[in-house]
């Protein structure tokens, strides 16, 4: 059997107006105080290809317009709902009414490991935290659990831009 | 309910030691041509987390020791078996002989979209191409599928280490 790569017009893209005008997922990612713009723009791209609802930009998350984010977003930062709020408390207070479901993604205790996480597609965030620090306890205690990515390596943490695609494909793979 | 951040030491990470003495899960990533030695570590980075068997580096793809590598990888290239290959080619042959099956991930046609792809825990190796032109239809020849990761946005493809981090969580989650 051949495989052949599809060409840009076989991968039959959509437009940014035709983007925004689409019902999205129901997932929003909350990044508190994330250091790295460039980390910030690769988590707009990957939210653009799964189509979820919003990014929440926290503390000192950098925010478009900006050259570090536009260098991995890719354009994605036209595409992605976002706002800024000072707090994660804000942010979480915004989602409650709104009926999400909050998660902290975090080594916790207790925790409920990815792979039994089970999103029925109902309204959800997912805070992210810091790349040194993690989430801060003081926004864990406001969320409705803790959702941990198993390792088994050497190293303590994956990459966040890493986890957050990694938490959105197990979410929406479970819906497909 | 109350949740807690882990400490470093209920983490319980292991030493570099340790991680090469285990068994490792028989995945291998086969990394053709790719630009970024940042994206390379980081993906050294993501291997080490999910215990997998090793990295190949193809072509032009930086091997460490090198000092972008090391910025993203944290040091995992210590943990993570790695080995250098001049081609695609020489790489696929080299897995065909232990028995491994192969999967480009690429948009092509056919495909088996992510969501549907079955590791069932045997020998499997997976490339990613280059970040711009993705795997080279000659090594997609070669291979015994192409493994797509379904999107619904207006960029074309997902950054090289996401979509590796979302191939490896898939497998691995599955037997979980």
């Amino acid at each position: 059997m051949s495989f052949v790569k599809k060409s840009m017009d076989e991968l039959a893209r959509i437009s940014t107006d035709e983007y925004i005008q689409r019902s999205k997922r129901p997932i929003v990612l909350v990044l508190e105080n994330v250091r790295s713009a460039y980390n910030v723009g690769s988590i707009f791209r990957t939210a653009d290809a799964f189509m979820i609802e919003a990014i929440y930009l926290i503390g000192y998350t950098a925010c478009p317009p900006h050259k570090e984010i536009a260098k991995t977003a890719l354009g994605a930062t036209d595409s992605v709902q976002w706002q800024h709020l000072a707090t994660t408390r804000d942010a979480i207070h915004l989602l409650k009414e709104k009926n999400y479901n909050i998660f902290a993604i975090e080594q916790a205790q207790p925790n409920i490991s990815l792979e039994k996480f089970d999103w029925e597609m109902q309204p959800t965030a997912f805070i992210f935290g810091n790349e040194v620090n993690g989430v801060e306890q003081d926004s864990i205690n406001l969320c409705d659990g803790c959702v941990e990515i198993p390792q088994w390596g050497t190293k303590h943490s994956l990459n966040i831009t890493i986890a957050a695609g990694i938490v959105l494909w197990h979410c929406i793979s479970s819906s497909l």
